[in-house]
């Protein structure tokens, strides 16, 4: 039987952080996170399969909260509702008390190329689960494309701004402020 | 002093793309390339640090047709023509005849995740190049930020269109129309 340690992970990830920020992403062993988090290595790799993985962990979850946004919206709506309304379920994701450690986070992957490939690529690959959704929604590949990667877009964009030092909107205002810019952008051509 | 092999480079790149398509890109060597294209291994490594490279050659041209296109508009403009110009400058890098080239090698990199995130890091690698021209141009951060990658992922869906079975269109068409298609989508909010 596996012993279940109570928020070991939630240890394990708070561990790495300090670790990652503090001596740097490369020279930290999965070893040195788990006696930081007072477990074991095993405890380590039964909740994770590498030190990388820890700072990408519940991307499920992310790409979900994005699909149960479109789920909300009634059929017909335009495309870029559908996107808002994935991108409100998805900053809901990110309350307040996330952004600290957020900003930690996004420091230790701005210096490491291959974290912030692995970001961008988590991005991307929640544009094509948008995309895909749309298409299964009935609207066609190019507006889906479109809509779906303009979301991303303004998510990414709104994240960034959401972790700079001295902001205080959530993420949620600052999705639908970036959005309501994307707007406001291509109808002024 | 070096020998300089006339059109050397266009034969290792045809060479390069023929032998990926038929027999894979990890089962080809930089020696099978240099020998397919009548070459030896030394010239193929004076034009090219790898066999990635070969798929990815141009990159700093690209980047600069993007640039180019930006430096023909008037000061004053919104935030999309701006866009627009870019796009319209990178399009012309692809005229008809490069078709055919580009869809083989799409089909090479469809099938290797690696060359997939290094295609996407290129655009995104325009992306903030262009973010970068615009904040010079006076363009505030976010929407700045906001057209450069609206405008990479018009690139991106345009291109893939381009590249499809049967489409006749320039790139340039089908750019101005996936760009077209960003304002109707955000304006029908």
């Amino acid at each position: 039987m596996v012993r279940w340690e109570p928020g070991a992970r939630e240890r394990l990830q708070r561990a790495a952080l300090d670790l990652f920020a503090s001596q740097g992403f490369e020279q930290t062993t999965a070893q040195q996170i788990a006696v930081a988090a007072g477990l074991t290595e095993r405890t380590f790799f039964r909740h994770f399969a590498d030190k990388r993985e820890v700072l990408f962990d519940g991307q499920d979850q992310f790409v979900t909260a994005f699909l149960a946004g479109l789920d909300k919206v009634p059929p017909g709506a335009a495309p870029l509702e559908l996107v808002a309304a994935a991108l409100r379920s998805a900053a809901d994701l990110f309350p307040d008390e996330r952004r600290a450690y957020a900003r930690l986070r996004q420091n230790v992957i701005d210096q490491n190329p291959a974290l912030l490939e692995r970001e961008r690529h988590k991005l991307a690959y929640v544009g094509t689960a948008v995309a895909d959704a749309l298409r299964a929604r009935g609207i066609d590949d190019l507006r889906a494309a479109l809509a779906a990667q303009s979301g991303t877009a303004v998510f990414g964009i709104a994240f960034a701004l959401w972790i700079r030092d001295g902001e205080n909107r959530s993420l949620a205002d600052l999705t639908s402020e970036v959005l309501g810019e994307l707007s406001s952008l291509a109808s002024s051509r």
